[in-house]
């Protein structure tokens, strides 16, 4: 059977607050024996989010934006470059099975409408971009969590109804 | 010189007065003299912009999500398929001078937010996500329009500060 | 009724002789009123082709690599800018109604594949890589041209057999 | 330090000696400690080189045409459904240090293009496309292997030389 995913999405630019939520939602990712993939760079949510995973023993992938894997944070376990720009953004979503959302700014709120348009769960930690957006998406399921432990808890509960937990 | 091209988004299916205001802002789109640019389907935003466009006289371009031109809008000039499913917002996005956001769900969003990472000034003709959102998504311009002709007179003045009109 | 497309692929860089083949079906597309596509970079076959489009009067659409307009012929009247990279080349082959291509290195060839194995017809202007290779590409039709003259008149019957002209 | 992937492309539809060296090119793979990535689908080069590797205790990656996870092949540990058709087709290559290509069609010759474009060494398992396109393709290498052993002492070969083995 295939393994889970888990999706973190955010900024490549964050504040040390989302970046401590980054690397702590990481850990939890991998103590929970799910992998975790995000859009791989060094810096940002990414490059907390796979240094988070990794110390905690798990296993990370990054989908790269960029064509050259020199662009890939070290933390990561498997590097895939795509070259294809904010194109892969679709594929970061439709491989995760439930996403979270990080703080970010353009390039994360597109994945977060791609995730409620595609009908994956989306988990938003400490990042409230607003009912009359989360809600124009459509039919997809969204969640708040203040905390990384709460975004956790949430993605085992929607894993766990859909079978995967 | 290349010619000027509008983007005009929106759902797949939609209510009888947003087709209205996408089959107006597609004819005054011809009028002006710019190309529209859209998702390329038959229904909803796009087929009723593409049929406005047509009527005007005015020249469209369709970037499908599909791979065949079987499942294009008939009022199209210029088909150019994919087969890359919502990876071609990117393209959308990108080719479009300024965007006009009709009333959609997920994908259109996600071309929203796209536009404003991309710094493409994006005019929401009748629909309003929230400012939560749309200033999270950086430092994008966006504007609220509440008719076709208002749309029209934001990107006139947006290609104006351009120096493209 | 949309427009006909015809895609002309070839090398970034280019010798003379093939630049020249490149400028010519430039303008012999735009002299039968089909619309050019190419992959919108200013030089090799691309350039060469759009100048000699804009040349006869035609109209060229680019789809480029490159995220950035900045990156585009000058020449070009329609400029759509993907920052997919190489992913494009599939919509380059899906637009066109039949492809020529030029002499190239991989991104040429790649695209000779795709146009193959999507059933593109594909004219080989002064470029053969051999019956291995082609007849190993599927049931896909391909021809070999020596003139640019010969390539359109190739062109100009497959467009037939399609009710296209 | 991320790991090592090779790619197996090869035919969805494929005769049994092709499934045969695709089988025993997987078991090598994991024997061997590399990842296998491939185009995930359950049939011919695919399926058959994804059931090798879970066989001898590998881990299998495959990057989906489809955009379901549905139409992933059951062997697979981790699945990247894309939606993207036959763009993905660059994912492969850029995420493959290695490319093992076996007996396929256009979309294959595609993949062996890119790989030689893109400065991925490249390993012809029981397949000739012709010197004309591989010299073709550019200044990328390319090996002509009998059998799968001899596919994997080459990928080998190539890997010490990149200092990755």
């Amino acid at each position: 059977m295939r393994q889970t995913i888990i999706g973190v999405m955010g900024g490549t630019s964050a504040s040390p607050e989302t970046e401590a939520n980054a690397h702590a939602i990481g850990r939890l990712i991998a103590e929970n024996g799910w992998l975790l993939l995000n859009g791989g760079r060094p810096t940002g949510v990414m490059g907390a989010s796979a240094k988070g995973c990794r110390e905690a023993g798990g296993t990370s992938i990054g989908i790269l934006f960029d064509g050259e894997r020199e662009a890939a944070c070290e933390h990561l376990d498997i590097v895939i470059p795509t070259g294809m720009g904010a194109a892969r953004n679709v594929a970061n979503i439709l491989a995760s099975d439930v996403v979270v959302a990080c703080q970010g700014q353009g390039g994360t709120l597109s994945e977060i409408a791609l995730a409620l348009r595609f009908n994956r769960p989306c988990v938003l930690l400490d990042f409230d971009p607003g009912a009359a957006f989360l809600d124009a998406c459509g039919e997809g399921r969204w969640f708040l969590a203040e905390t990384p432990e709460q975004a956790a808890d949430l993605v085992r509960e929607q894993l766990e109804e859909m079978g995967r937990a």
